[in-house]
């Protein structure tokens, strides 16, 4: 079985920080300059990372940009244009230079206020010339939690909903920074993930755009847990919230045991992809074990109640029915 | 056993939302009027929110302002504190009407900007001369979920908390409307609890205020479910968070046993009472089984590892600690 992590992100040498760091001082007011780094900076900034994947059984990462750094909100345009740009590069160079370990998964030019009409070039490029196999959406732009853009579910969305399903990509729901002193990104994720659920439940998205494929990250924000909460409230609806909730699809970034099984029990083991975000947010021990606590692979192999094909759908085949990954490693052409 | 439900809201004749109305459409121009509304009007309207309790075998009920109506945004202030001295009022009467059945919990005239230091006399009125024993703590007043008021960490908070802890009342976390588009209230509840509780434990709240006793509605937002995403972010702090987590006291309006279990599991029997929202959010037919998905004592009595001891401190026991309620009914003097 080939393990197949949906959900991490691209560790990045210290080099496109910098290059972010000038764009956001000159405002862009000088010629454009495109990231300079070495496959050799690359290469070292990779190494910790690919020994973690190794220690955590992971083959293959869907690589997106960190969430954090995508800076959406930065004035003017163009400069959030060209750190997508030479972010999505950088990913697509690490894809080359490790073909078999990292798949891409871009990010897009969401500044606030601007149509997606103007950013589905950059989802072309990325898939068409780079070969990237999904897009990472972020919610909130201005990262403020406003209504500065509506929420997933608004007719807003359907440029780039007509895209992915033209090109067959997946998108990652995942906010990016927290510019609110009131919380930490760590969570105002979370609550963006639960509103783009009950945005887009709430909507004509999935009437409109079948065949469109939403994956919402770290198991759903609160949703799962709150279900039946919205089960109660969904009673104007046709169909009933918890089969609704099945039109999209779950990583399984969550670091606990019951939390995990009350996921794949609640959406259903078909709707959950293996994701860890390693390294990242869970790359700490826990207290009482001293493991990290983003080894998932154990964790999910622990809860005795998934049968053989349960474990191979949400490691693996899933994933492989998702997204446009080509053959297994080494099967027969 | 006395089963005590320590999140309900107030059922109110129309009456109060007409005058509700009055004063958002007058702004407080005329001289105050107090709401007009007889006993009779009063019982009529608890009829069904009586029997309901009943079928749940609910035996007594902390009743606060149904958040939604609150307007602790609108201006000018003097109506928000019209508005909240009347409908603590009418609780009260309902208080003296079933005093066996209801017991107060009242809401503040919170206005956004306005430090507590101005609101806390209304908590004192409402405990000394009112009988009350809880008060509803709105943590977005604006109901924006903006920066317009610290989150509940922060000492913009302390002059509420020292006359909570002076007074010996829990605090209800529980936010009101919500007015962004983006999403419903049903679900900002569930946002804005994850923000308080992550808010607070990573403040000085509880060194300052040991005695404080907060209690977070809907079984603690995302939280529990999250517990290890924030497990492994918590690295910096003295106290792992999991134990961090169990300064705070729970609710159990989570209307599915799996998220039940969860949340009983992770943050400790000890940490939890009963609590249904009775009639309200939960009060609808479970799709499969046809039976409201509020009628909790069942679900919880369902639950196999749960001992005697453990359902008589979530039904009773942790709510007598908590609150100041009296002997149980019926017991000798």
């Amino acid at each position: 079985m080939t393990v197949i992590d949906v959900h991490a992100h691209v560790t990045a040498p210290a080099e496109l920080g910098n290059y972010r760091a000038g764009l956001l001082a000159s405002r862009g007011g000088h010629t454009r300059s495109p990231l300079k780094v070495s496959d050799e900076r690359i290469e070292g900034s990779l190494k910790a990372h690919l020994t973690e994947m190794t220690h955590h059984q992971i083959d293959l990462q869907l690589i997106s940009p960190r969430p954090y750094t995508v800076m959406h909100w930065a004035k003017p345009e163009k400069i959030v244009r060209w750190y997508t740009e030479e972010t999505n590069n950088l990913i697509a160079r690490e894809c080359q230079l490790h073909p078999n370990t990292f798949k891409g998964v871009c990010t897009l030019p969401q500044a606030p206020g601007v149509s997606p009409k103007f950013w589905v070039d950059e989802l072309e490029r990325c898939v068409k010339d780079l070969g990237f196999v999904g897009v990472q959406i972020n919610p909130d732009p201005a990262e403020m939690g406003d209504d500065s853009t509506p929420a997933m579910g608004d007719e807003y969305w359907y440029p780039l909903y007509e895209k992915m399903v033209e090109l067959n990509v997946p998108g990652l729901v995942h906010s990016a920074g927290c510019q609110s002193e009131r919380l930490i990104f760590h969570l105002h994720f979370i609550n963006e993930e639960s509103i783009a659920i009950m945005s887009l439940l709430d909507s004509d998205v999935f009437e409109i755009f079948p065949s469109l494929k939403l994956v919402i990250s770290h198991g759903g924000g609160a949703i799962p847990y709150q279900i039946g909460r919205f089960m109660a409230q969904w009673e104007s609806h046709d169909e009933r919230f918890d089969h609704a909730l099945r039109k999209l699809y779950f990583d399984t970034c969550l670091y606990t045991k019951r939390s995990m099984e009350l996921l794949l029990d609640t959406v259903g083991v078909d709707r959950c992809m293996f994701g860890t975000e390693v390294p990242g947010a869970g790359s700490h021990a826990h207290p009482d074990t001293g493991l990290p606590m983003d080894d998932l692979v154990p964790l999910i192999k622990s809860i005795d109640w998934l049968t053989d094909e349960d474990r191979y759908k949400i490691f693996e085949g899933n994933a492989r029915s998702l997204y446009s990954l080509g053959a297994p490693v080494g099967a027969m052409a």
